[in-house]
């Protein structure tokens, strides 16, 4: 728990004042939203574009000035969670279900970095299922795709129903365990109709803030 | 407006009892459809999967039975309209803005039919602008990407408002006038985080129906 506070905390103090800040989702992200908090009391003057509804709901109790994505050019930094992190600095997000504005968010900044602990680095992406956001209307004809791929897909259910997107989306988990050619599956994921945004964050992230025992480790891409 | 009517009336005769058909969306499939019912009074058993809410109420209308496309398998036969076809049988849909469900249907069908008068054959694609259907939380900045590829965008107004797809989506229609290689721009337009999908149907149509000066041409792949 304290990994993932010193990681967030850390990645608050690359904001400067006037930046367009995107916000991440997720419980390492949560660390740094409260930080900007504190220096939002201290005089900074940001603007932040958040990526889901549930960061939404803590930037507005946080007091942290929201704008729409559309109503900005670019994000000057964006400061994000993620499920797995290799030695290439590609990785795996939406866990938590908000890959899709994450992606949109991450693509549209000048930099990007991620905040995680230790246990998120791994050597090879898979271990963590990929999430794949897909088109509620053909959603059995995609699983079925994945499964003749053998991707060993999933359906996310959530509370016994379909977990549903801020996109009203549903999320397909593929467990395939070890991903070897990520660039390969980002693009045969990307041309199967009714796949409207996979996990694969690859050449995305700038800089990798790892909380470890307690201490800190940079990596630049 | 005959040529539409021989066409889309003609189609409806490969169709055989117990198929599952793919309604698509549209004037001249709208012929089609109206033929089905005929046959339905004459005691064609079908069940039909539809392409779009318009699609679905003229259905109910004429009686046709209808399934969701998530509770069957195959599809036997889908038959759409188009607003351009060249000589290899590629063409561009969503002039009405059907274009994603229209892809899923034709995706997950053994045999896909295209009627269409002949003034939508063309030599080389793209005198009609093509519809690509986008996420509502960055179509600002997918707006600015497609300028900056000097594809001629716009999105696309519907009585002053923008026009929202049946999935909750945008359309930013691409005046590109001359699509020299749509190979290689669908696989640029299926990479682009955002584009949800896009009109341009590349190896998906098996035969094309069309109306020309009160007779028929049947073109196969």
């Amino acid at each position: 728990m304290d990994d993932k506070k010193i990681a967030g905390e850390r990645a608050a103090e690359l904001i400067r004042d006037g930046m367009i800040v995107g916000l991440g989702t997720g419980s390492t992200v949560y660390y740094t939203m409260k930080r900007i908090s504190q220096m939002l009391e201290n005089g900074l003057k940001i603007k932040a574009v958040s990526t889901s509804s549930s960061t939404t709901t803590i930037a507005q109790k946080l007091g942290i000035p929201l704008v729409d994505l559309n109503d900005v050019g670019k994000i000057d930094i964006t400061i994000d969670g993620a499920d797995e992190v290799d030695s290439s600095l590609n990785g795996i997000k939406g866990g938590g279900g908000a890959l899709l504005y994450e992606k949109l968010v991450a693509i549209s900044s000048e930099k990007v970095i991620w905040v995680v602990d230790s246990s998120k680095i791994v050597n090879q992406l898979g271990e963590f299922p990929l999430p794949v956001e897909v088109i509620p209307f053909a959603y059995n004809h995609i699983l079925t795709k994945f499964k003749d791929m053998n991707l060993n897909p999933r359906l996310r259910i959530n509370n016994g129903d379909f977990f549903i997107t801020d996109s009203q989306h549903y999320i397909i988990d593929l467990y395939i365990n070890k991903i070897e050619y990520p660039y390969e599956l980002e693009k045969t994921l990307n041309s199967i109709p009714g796949v409207v945004e996979h996990g694969l964050f690859i050449n995305i992230v700038d800089t990798v803030i790892i909380g470890k025992d307690n201490s800190l480790e940079i990596v630049n891409r």
